[in-house]
């Protein structure tokens, strides 16, 4: 089986937007086997659409589609693909009560065109939509298999997870005998990482060894290839202790686990709480961990005291530190992390300090980077160097502090 | 002239990059006036790729190529391209010395391999590379051009701009006589804007009118045709007082501006600040105004306060108000701004309280959000109701107060 990816929207052909959803899909149908020959983006155009649509029938077995099922006039999507394979429109009662309901709840008018957006291919399966309106569907004709999903990628991408996936392994005779791992690290280069695996790498067969930088990240992918799984996984444990020989200390989960729901489970599993005190990240950290459903059970607050004058009002962090360290200094640091810690109760206090750029501040550059965490008996702090914008800077500052507090809770009784 | 970008690699098709050359590419484009009707994305596959620059070819008058121009045995744009065209390729001297240097200066090895970089089509114009070994180059055949471009954005960047402009500039009467504008909005659908547009919309020709959803905002892009700069600022000036006319209270500004970057040069300009009381948000308040340098000037902190207890500890709300009206109310929005901007004497106090989901909280459902500001004169706050997931609604909830202060601000002395 070969696919195609064909997203669909003029904006994407303006340069106004970025073709992630492509990229996402061929992940998605990487991990499952499915070979990507192609990827497409064709206009708000019905001409040129069908003509995209004829092309990839002709050369490919299942296309997915992004993009144009929502309720504008410019939204062609499911109407040209029901011309090319003619197959009806016809309205789905059900999607249409959900947008209805949808409406209500929000408060929001609802006006007629919304209306369009549960007209659906006759007899195709529907992939419901859970966090918006056009649902997606999909259907097999003539052999080939398509799959119709909405454009703004938080619509798009869960339902591909959810509802898609699963469809492409009952529909598809899809079996993957690939058996694939992803080792994570973090604190590591990808070169450098690379140098210490060269000699894995260079003799590389089965498993295969696929280094990948991310988000401030390196993970390594192993693929194994064999009809029984667990020779699969005999292949991938023995590959694993290999590389952890060499780069364990850095190793902190695999797949698609992180650094800051991992901290956030352990802190939950063994009852702990923490707070924050940000400079440097101005309320990063938070924002973070309060991403996570649930994360008040171990997150209570803290505070973002970015000027000078809130560090002293509201941390009572003495002249002395200011005068005589600065407030980019470890000193300030861990004050801010005990006095967070003292004044919410917290089983830890984390804090933050630095300079983002681009302009140094108190003679440091851009980059330097103190973190504290205060926990019942001691305060460690960490200083660190980073390189980078000054977005990149705080959020690997706030990935280095997640990783710290891993350490520590994990270290503790 | 309609163009189509074709990009070469496997990797984008395996999903390990982002084809963020498209985008860059087709903005470029955009801005002197050549309408991109595909993007294409193929393997390093030579089968493909030929047939890939056949469909091209049959539809498209300009094709530009990224990637695959480099030493390996899989870079193949060169090669096929040569094999399509029936064009020699043949070995550049220039480009050869360039490459022998650049391995002399860096100290590095010259392997065998790295020679075929100076191989171009016969007769091409060269795009020189300023920052890397492949040469790009250009050409025309029987009507239609084409450019190779390295994959490397750092190598195809700044040689797309400096070079393959210049040259579609000087060989093919590209004048741009388009000239576009962006309207954007907050706090209004794309549907509902649609409507109240819908007779503009429907007997648009010069300019074109395109609405477009994105990151919680729509955008309305209008490209006026017109060789004559201003009588297209005319035709764009005509139609934008139009459009505002019936959508003016949700429109905050132009191209490339943000409502929050926008709300900070205000603040900046009357030489104000604001502090930050979040619990629903958990410090995204904090982070987007801290995400911009010399924020310090306008912003000096704030407090999270996502447990209760901590914004009774913390921010002193009384347990009158938690009794009676509870957390999640315009009440203890209302408390939370005015206490912050005490605590940090700021000229503006902000609060976010509400329930991101997905479970609901004091029998409030997901979605429930309330926002306080307090000035010296009076606090004001808003009740909304927002749809999707825990992140969206943190995230529209963060836009929402931008917008809210925005306004104050702008309305302010």
């Amino acid at each position: 089986m070969n696919a195609e990816i064909i997203a669909v929207g003029s904006e994407l052909l303006l340069g106004q937007i970025v073709n992630t959803n492509a990229q996402f899909i061929s992940k998605g149908l990487a991990d499952i086997g499915v070979n990507v020959f192609y990827h497409t983006v064709a206009g708000d155009n019905q001409n040129r659409l069908t003509s995209v649509i004829q092309t990839a029938k002709s050369r490919s077995d299942l296309l997915i589609f992004t993009g144009g099922l929502g309720p504008t006039k410019d939204d062609l999507t499911k109407e040209t693909i029901s011309k090319v394979f003619q197959k009806e429109l016809v309205h789905d009662e059900v999607s249409l009560s959900y947008i209805t309901n949808y409406f209500l709840q929000t408060n929001r008018e609802m006006t007629p065109n919304n209306k369009k957006q549960a007209l659906i291919i006759k007899d195709s399966t529907i992939l419901p939509n859970d966090n918006g309106m056009a649902p997606g569907m999909a259907f097999i004709h003539e052999g080939i298999t398509c799959i119709l999903l909405p454009g703004p990628p938080s619509e798009m991408k869960p339902m591909f997870n959810k509802y898609a996936i699963p469809y492409l392994h009952s529909r598809l005779d899809v079996h993957s005998k690939l058996h694939s791992r992803v080792l994570r690290f973090f604190g590591i280069g990808e070169s450098v990482l690379e140098t210490k695996l060269q000699d894995l790498i260079e003799k590389q067969s089965n498993p295969t060894i696929a280094p990948l930088a991310s988000e401030h990240e390196v993970t390594i992918r192993l693929t194994a290839s064999h009809s029984d799984e667990s020779a699969a996984m005999k292949l991938l444990d023995d590959t694993e202790q290999e590389i952890l020989k060499r780069a364990g200390s850095y190793f902190y989960g695999y797949d698609d686990e992180t650094l800051e729901r991992q901290t956030m489970n352990l802190l939950h599993k063994k009852n702990l709480t923490v707070a924050s005190a940000e400079s440097l990240t101005g309320g990063l950290f938070s924002k973070v961990i309060t991403d996570f459903p649930g994360a008040s059970s171990v997150y209570s607050g803290g505070v973002v005291v970015y000027s000078t004058e809130l560090k002293q009002s509201m941390l009572k962090v003495p002249d002395t530190i200011v005068d005589t360290h600065g407030v980019v200094s470890a000193e300030c640091a861990e004050w801010m992390a005990v006095e967070i810690k003292n004044q919410t109760k917290a089983d830890y206090g984390i804090s933050f300090t630095g300079v983002a750029g681009p302009d140094e501040q108190e003679g440091k550059s851009a980059g330097t980077v103190f973190i504290a965490i205060a926990d019942k008996n001691q305060t460690h702090s960490f200083s660190l160097k980073l390189a980078g914008s000054r977005n990149g800077i705080r959020e690997r500052a706030v990935k280095h502090g997640f990783r710290f507090l891993n350490q520590l809770v994990k270290e503790g009784q």
